[in-house]
């Protein structure tokens, strides 16, 4: 049996109820690494354990990769993906662009996916075949949008700092060709791509549960998403989306140093 | 006579109704500047007429500063500073942070303000002593925070490709002692700064119009806003912005290059 429609909105429901509570209330921060900036809120904690607990109640033989509480069963033929806060650094500083993922795979390639903006009300979900928008301007199919060239595009990524070395040569060579760039949105770039409102994202050192819940909501409204190489997105590490295969590709040439 | 709560609210649901309905609407752009990108649309250009055509009509003696349609009577005892869209990069990249900034001045100083986020349903307002948030969270008064020292600061600037030169040595002194830091708000940084959400914003080339609403906000929350040499604020410029005292001088001593 596979979860539905029903079972990931109470998924996000149950994630915003501890979550949405702790946003812009100063709660206190604990660095998961010692050395450089990686926050976690109670909040982060919280939704994973309670979006765990009803997983573990309805589908027992899922496999589980999160965030904050560990994996288990990740050879098991379903396997659900989450973070249950992307973008912590916006959380913190009262930004309401950090999002609840939560993704659904099978046999390893990512099947649905939900991404939640609990302040802002937007839910963007992936059934397996469409991909649905709902927030304060209705509901909707998403889809992307193809501007035609690499010339016309509206780039985001969440930081230049991200990308050093080499790869930021070949970064910048994108950001030199695209139409405007952006900087600092996580998740809610990819939400973005998906609505057709932006055209591409690139960033890299990406964790299988930043990008889970994201990839069938970008391919399920009609675009592409992959590793800088062409490669499938579920492992994450360096990625690239796009709303068309021509705008795809033509970032792709540059990033992937051929 | 001066302009009161509830003309502010209808002066922002003028622009709101010009504003919301075309954003995320794929509206085409119209490129001010041949040159670089500095993209309007028809909706900052509507709701400014609508804004314009309300202060004329209730106070037809006040002078009006504006983005879109130019100035009249700037050496009158009440100006008003209106900037329709702030953050036009964000409105056609479908995000969120984008705002609708009306300034009062008296005697060219900044005396109430208010920014409107149409699409999450916030207000921010300086009534000419304090100044109040109205959103999805409820309704309070606006308060910033000292976080006691630049080390621990949250930082907010639009780009770091906006400094050059010597700005650029100066802007990063600052940006290496803080907390963390995070690119691309717009006037949505100075809100979550006089929330106390934040507690740096370091900006430059800002027009007058792009803080004239935002100064009495953030100083009527407790906050200080001055040039990077310790000016007034009301002329733009290099702008820097801090929940404190004690935080405004130690980024102030960094960016005045004393």
């Amino acid at each position: 049996m596979l979860p539905d429609r029903t079972f990931f909105h109470a998924l996000a429901d149950a994630a915003k109820a501890e979550t949405l509570p702790r946003f812009r209330t100063g709660v206190s921060i604990v660095n998961k690494i010692q050395e450089g900036f990686d926050p976690v809120t109670e909040g982060d904690r919280a939704a994973e354990t309670a979006i765990r607990a009803m997983i573990v109640a309805k589908f027992p033989g899922h496999g589980i990769l999160g965030e904050e509480h560990g994996n288990t069963g990740l050879d098991r033929e379903h396997v659900w993906v989450i973070d249950p806060i992307d973008g912590t650094r916006a959380f913190i500083s009262g930004l309401p662009v950090w999002g609840t993922l939560i993704g659904f795979q099978s046999h390893g390639r990512a099947m649905m996916g939900l991404m939640d903006q609990p302040f802002i009300g937007e839910r963007y979900y992936a059934d397996g075949t469409r991909a649905w928008y709902s927030g304060p301007d209705g509901e909707r199919q998403l889809a992307t949008r193809d501007c035609g060239a690499l010339a016309n595009a509206i780039l985001f990524t969440t930081s230049p700092h991200i990308f050093t070395g080499e790869d930021a040569v070949r970064y910048r060579a994108v950001e030199e060709k695209v139409r405007l760039f952006r900087y600092g949105c996580d998740c809610y770039a990819y939400a973005l791509l998906a609505a057709g409102h932006i055209d591409l994202v690139v960033e890299n050192s990406l964790k299988p549960y930043d990008v889970g819940a994201l990839i069938p909501i970008i391919e399920q409204a009609g675009g592409v998403i992959t590793t800088w190489d062409g490669g499938r997105p579920e492992n994450g590490g360096s990625i690239v989306a796009a709303g068309s295969k021509a705008v795809h590709e033509e970032a792709m040439a540059l990033l992937a140093g051929r």
